[in-house]
């Protein structure tokens, strides 16, 4: 378990801490309005309000002592660099800090940030990925070249077994994974002789130009 | 290649444009900003500007066309509304729409939206288990108990083969793919004989249980 | 007697709420501006100040509760659009909506209102349909073709009786009922010997043609 | 034919003007938004931009030639009153004003109004009257006590002749017409012999009292 | 003694309110704004903090009790109507209204104002009488030709008694009172032997243009 | 005939403009809002658009060319200050200023305005003196101790002559004059036989404390 | 010791207030916001929250006691104006006030300012003089022809004593003293034989022309 | 001559942009406020309209080859480190920025600048300086305990020489200058002999204490 400070407690921050707390973290949420404090109490370890930009708020809670501050305040660039460079003047060990800009994001790494996210900008992304190749679920850049990808399975694959289809040859895909349904049980290292279903969703493994080309059987 | 109408070129709008663009689909955006629409005008297939709200812009772009319509209006919860409402009435096919609030979301499924993303929420879990499993560089949720997992290297194992670690058996997960560092090289189906370097990404699966134990070793 | 919540007691809304109490139904009121609520806490069965946009003071009202719910919320329609939605998944049995454009009624009903109304529209139209004829007082559509109005008395009806100007054959319409001057009484089923006087009110049903005809006879 | 001016064409003032003109009236549109005169000009005799407020104006629209001027501005009561009284003194024949509540109604009235209607305060209580009686369609108050009403059939009535019935002597109404369903033919005057079937919808009149016993009979 | 309702405490209100007190009259001071009322509290009979387009306060206050409510409010025309109709309705004697522009007054004056005064536009036009005739000290429109002034002598008469100069014969204008100097002694009916001195201000009444004649010497 | 130069064309200093053009002045009128000097144009010798805080504005117009600078602008203290000090250092011969607060005005004095004007309070001191008095229509303050005022006839000296009522000696006042009635003729220096009649307005001079006698006698 | 009255604690103001304290003198400082009162109020010898502007506040504080009145008020001209008229009439002794711009410097002179500062302005001069030579630390103007600064060592001197470089002969400049370093000891009046080092700043004195001279040695 | 690029043009900026042309340097001044641009563009080598944050605009000027980049954006903290960043990015050799609080000139240091300027603090504290001891015309801090002063002459010095007043040794300081009132002759290197006049000011230079002591004697 480590220990996290949220600062900024809207759509984005609040979804930050509600997670980490799910996941058995110990999290300290911060923000200045008292609202936004109340909503967020009963589901992470401790709330406060209180004013970030403040340096003594922010010597009060101890930033330095937590194995990461999360700045995720709103769409004010100004707040989220000036309490990045405190939280940094504190001491504190790990920060990361929430962008709504690529410069913004420069300006962050230069003053002390750890990390930089751009939610908006990559969630765009990843839906445009999503999108653009209907039958994926879901994807992992693993590299320039090759993907890991959740995807539908393809209509012609629907009855027969991985062997029948001599997948790893023909494709060049290694399906890596099956899962059948949404929700449903995993077959991890599935054998040749399994045959496909329709409701089956296929992880597999594969260059782009490959993966792309299974997706688009459909 | 399918075809999208993108409205709204705030930076979630436009991040999904460029990305579609770029992955090769026709795209053609549409915002009542000029601005916006500039900037964005020599990344896509066309750029318009126009009232979204104004149901005569939508049916001269020809909503209906389009394989898919993404509604990336901002904060405003009534455009976001308005236009998928008319979107519907006018035929689209498939409609995505981006909501700022579970409520948000729940009123775009009633009046026709497809599927409704929820960008600042998504990102914040994203960002969440990233943080709370600091050695996870990327992540899918295979079903509820399985997760496919990208991880730095466990200290103990640099210098060891896969076949030495025996990892199949000792920590009963799989190591899909291995990369040799950030944006290098991808060894699909690893060997047993295979040494794992330092800098080298492990792209595991495996119960969440099993990949944990194996993520909290460093 | 029907029990109704009321949300919002602008002046539309306020006004709802007043004539149902005053036609003897149990009205719970609801309204995010204290002054209003004390203006009309006297006049209803129960008035409570509170944000009706709060799922959880929807919920302690005991929205499922009532025979009807009244949306009048003022001019936004974000916030109808979202008190809808929720009502509707709370479980309300009627679900009547204010509207302040076309569009708006669409998205209101599709997101579950039951009925929708457009007062300043529709008003417009009243108002509209007894200035074009300048005798008529009041109104019903009964159908395309028909109407019943009430109208002045022709100047040249005066002191004759219905069976002198046989009306039935000579003008195609029935007259209903005669009122004798404003807020006078009123005779159902007037006897053929009934003499007009000068300030009786007619209350006659006919073709609109035919209706129009007495209308325009002054 | 009459002549009408109508002075701000917001909703109420558009829907005015709109239905006036499809009452084949002869009506001049005049607002200060050039976008409100740019939508009805097709649907209207002459639309004018220019500010009523401006006495200029309506003198130079010749205001004291039409036959009825409609005073139609929003929600400012000072621009009402004012345009009110230069019409007066400017000769205009009738003036309907539009009031927000009633003390601006009695200030219109004195500066010379020669009628004024609350559009929100009247379409609420006409809700009220239909709401606090599900059955009814549409009514008119012929008097404190008489009232003309359009209810739907009740149901043990269904099947049944009007004679079998005995409408008139057992429930002290009249009958004056049915409607065969929404938008259906109007049997005016029905005969005794007539059956009653599940969509007709009547039109009856009688004193409140007894009107209301058939009505909540449902 | 009489009793006055000045409503409104800006800066002609509070002169109103001022200068009645010092008059020996009885002063009810009225201002929504607590500061203002604080301000004038002891130089005025009473004053009270109240909202006075609010019907309720105007009844609480007793204003038909008064022998003159003056309604003094600001630059909000609409609120001097609404107060100005109340206190009418609620049978106030004698209603002085301040109006900021001409179509203002005669809105004041149509919905009950027995005396409306325009104070910028009289002060302006008085200025200007002052100024275009430096002599002028102060002067009274008697007639359209007609004028009384208080005039600085015309230095050729300095030393000179007003027999020898035969102001009567010579400029046809009656000298009715001489004051010697700022604040000093009055003289009323001078006699002819009356030398006039270099600081004297002679009250002059004469037609405008033989009175001018005598301005101008200077 | 002398030349006038009016910065700021609101109500008063419009007023101001209008009364000296027809006074036969020479005007030049400025101002920085456009429809204000548009509005005023014919009126005046002539009008510009210019902003009166830029010295450049004021040295173009030439304004030590005047004999009087008149800074009539409205509410905005700053304005009016600075625009004094800029004439003053260009060497205007003669500035007029209005203040709005007593304060206002002693730095405007400070600052260089050879005559400062605080209309509102003015115009409240000069309404509360004619309330204070209803019979009075107009008055003059002549000393401290004398006044001439206009006054409504008593009741009791209808019918009556100035002889016979005797009125040097038992009022101890001068009736300086008689206008007969609203707008009438004037009798200047009335003989003893005149008789009074029951709209005359009599101008009297004397003490305040007789002259108040006199109007109270009503 | 002397008493300061600091009216005005913004960033300007407080850095007065805080410096003065710091010099050993006495600082009533004082502003209408309670925040900026009590942010200093540990750091002067007392602190009051109070409206300037109000001349009661003003005498309560003693304004004529203090030696001398700072009238550090923001962007607000007004404000500060009228504050000093007020110090003036209250009979302060010593009045320095901030200006923002030169016509507000001359406002300021003439309603009885003593002194009169513009820090946007002179700082802006003295960073450029700065800048344009950039070895130059710190100067004083000391005449139109000769000033006094402190000056990096040209490179070319370090090493050398001032007696071998024979400064006053060849440069025509004095050198008055040398600090070794930022913060370093001071050498008043060195001797020829001292030895420049290259990190010694050199205070010197000469025509601005000789002075330049060395200044672009470098 | 240098180059200076002087980005925000308000009155600090402006002031920098005069002072620094005046001083002989080569000046581009570049504002995104078209009327602040109009009015420096004669008093700079050139002047520039466009907006600094956007990073094509400081390209297009060649930020990079200036010898010194001075960013005087006024109060907008966000802007001026955003502009810091693309400057440095850029390219940009020496980057003087105006911080307007402590916080802010650390962020700026940390993006980039080479040097930070807090003019209205800086100013404050000089300002404290002269007026905690008024005889000080100027100074220079030259260490902490060492100061040059620009001073008013001891009244009891007038009329002695420095040799018979023996400052060096009575007074343990330096008398590097004389200059003889304000605008007047200087005398660099006085002799002992100089008689000290009335309006001298004396350049000394010694330790604050010292210093302070004849600043005192007055």
């Amino acid at each position: 378990m480590k220990s996290f400070l949220v600062i900024g407690l809207g759509r984005f921050g609040a979804s930050v801490a509600q997670e980490l707390s799910a996941l058995g973290q110990e999290v300290l949420a911060l923000d200045i309005d008292a609202e936004n404090v109340q909503y967020i109490s009963d589901q992470v370890t401790q709330a406060i309000q209180g004013d970030a930009q403040d340096e003594a708020v922010l010597r009060s809670v101890g930033a330095r002592n937590f194995d990461c501050c999360v700045v995720a305040v709103g769409a004010d660039m100004e707040a989220s660099i000036l309490i990045t460079v405190m939280l940094k003047e504190l001491g504190a060990q790990y920060i990361v800090a929430k962008a709504i800009a690529p410069i913004h994001a420069r300006v962050l790494e230069r003053v002390g940030a750890d990390r930089v996210v751009l939610p908006e900008i990559e969630m765009g992304q990843r839906l445009a990925q999503r999108l653009a190749r209907t039958n994926v679920v879901d994807y992992i850049g693993v590299s320039d070249d090759f993907s890991i990808l959740e995807i539908h399975t393809p209509k012609s694959w629907i009855g027969h077994s991985l062997g029948e289809l001599n997948v790893r040859a023909r494709y060049l895909i290694n399906v890596l994974a099956i899962r059948h349904g949404e929700g449903g049980s995993v077959n991890v290292s599935p054998a040749a002789g399994q045959i496909i279903g329709p409701d089956d969703v296929l992880i597999v493994i594969g260059t782009n130009d490959n993966v792309n080309k299974v997706v688009e059987m459909n």
